[in-house]
């Protein structure tokens, strides 16, 4: 995989429930502006937010309306590790590209063997020889990072199945941390911003919550990189700032789309307030 | 509910599957032992760490195994709401005392609107009369504390549904604050060395994790409130100081039945090491 993917927004109806017919086509929409591929259930995604069985019926809608499976990469990563288990089979089974895999993130200040454990038995739990993980480092969420020793234990004992990661901690130096200490290995930073000097260093793309909204200028920068195609992607990126970006995201797609029903977000997130809604709409225009 | 309860341990496997006969042993002997009630799927229980198919198998094995469901206030709070639904619901309807809920604990810097809607939604949406909830205030562990006018809004919202809180935050500060604030809310401390000085406050009791390990003497100490009893449980727990809780207990609870599968524990967490072990075991001579 390479280039840029969508953490893809996940739409609610009223009563809070998952819409699977707009999702897929958002989804395909996406694909049809250029991105490389999809990140459905990640942060911006509020997969963490959705049943096991929501993310699954999601999936197969995806499959069903012909989103091919070999541009996917589901958020899998649970709390509870059969979950995570139950997820990876899943998208290992249907030939997804691969998985982009949180820690188990309710216990803090977990150590490496934890975490290589957690990895290794979700892994081993699967049991598909077809899957393919990306971990996923946003420790300013999470609150639990994957240091680069625990990666190391990963490549060394699961080679050509761990084979990336979604760095969406924001520090440049992490990223290059990574592509020098590990050659060959997929690493996607979490915010277009990076992209450029990401790609310089030999980074394979950006998974970035703002390609649910500005995926044709993102994926255009990724082809053509350069200076001005930054400056461009950046200015869009900075209307979003001082906004909650998720209920930021979901009010520009309800505005784009003409659906109010985008504007739904599941708790603990709330959606933007009446000031904050006219601030965006003023800022997007 | 008023007294002493455990966040009763849960036993696994070699493969890490849960052990419901393990359990249901464990939780007939802590009531015989003098508890008043049992927390399973909390904190100490790796309740995140289940999936909700095996919470729910195991509250059955539970009240198939004659623990009383009055007795019982399960962890219901996961960090997708439609689980959390459907643990309340389930719990309600099998009768138990109350759950014990976690907020969602993905995100972070969640807003009071958002935690309240959190609560709120899981409550509605479990829509059983029957239902009474106990917050959990763990934001060393959560990342997610619950605010008092959180607590205010929810007990405006739902009288006689939001009934008590769970403070293992460990200030006594807040436990005191929270009893002011809310006369005939039913407090619990989340240790057993906050316990005489929080029933002198007027606090309900305590919901601690070494009363997995040492039931009788702190039911006695709530029983017969007083600095002497008091103190004996405080050696006790000393015991268990510098070592990782969950695994230390398991350790102690595997020397005490003599049954070595008591060690196990779900990553992200990991046994004792083998020096650990000695000096726990040292230590509990």
């Amino acid at each position: 995989m390479q280039g840029v993917l969508a953490p893809v927004l996940t739409p609610f109806d009223a009563d809070l429930s998952v819409d699977p017919a707009r999702f897929v086509r958002l989804c395909r929409s996406l694909l049809e502006e250029g991105l490389s591929g999809l990140a459905p259930f990640g942060t911006t995604s509020e997969g963490t937010s959705l049943a096991v069985e929501e993310r699954e019926r999601l999936l197969d809608a995806l499959l069903e309306g012909g989103v091919p499976a070999g541009k996917l990469i589901p958020g899998t990563g649970c709390a509870a590790l059969p979950e995570t288990v139950r997820l990876c089979r899943k998208a290992a089974r249907a030939g997804c590209a691969g998985v982009l895999m949180l820690p188990p993130f309710y216990y803090k200040g977990v150590g490496e063997e934890g975490l290589f454990r957690s990895f290794a038995r979700a892994i081993d739990g699967a049991g598909e020889a077809k899957l393919r993980v990306y971990l996923y480092h946003i420790p300013q969420i999470s609150q639990v990072p994957i240091p680069l020793r625990v990666i190391e234990r990963l490549l060394a004992a699961y080679p050509g199945v761990v084979v990336g990661i979604k760095d969406s901690s924001g520090d440049a130096a992490n990223a290059k941390a990574l592509l020098r200490s590990f050659p060959g290995f997929e690493v996607f930073v979490g915010s277009e911003r990076l992209l450029t000097a990401h790609l310089r260093d030999g980074g394979s793309g950006c998974i970035t919550a703002i390609a649910n909204l500005n995926a044709r200028a993102i994926a255009r920068a990724y082809r053509e990189p350069g200076e001005e195609r930054q400056k461009e992607i950046d200015a869009v990126r900075s209307l979003f700032e001082g906004f909650p970006v998720i209920p930021a995201l979901k009010e520009a797609m309800a505005l784009r789309s003409g659906d109010p029903a985008w504007r739904i977000v599941r708790p603990p997130l709330v959606e933007l307030s009446p000031p904050e809604r006219s601030r965006l709409q003023q800022a997007l225009k």
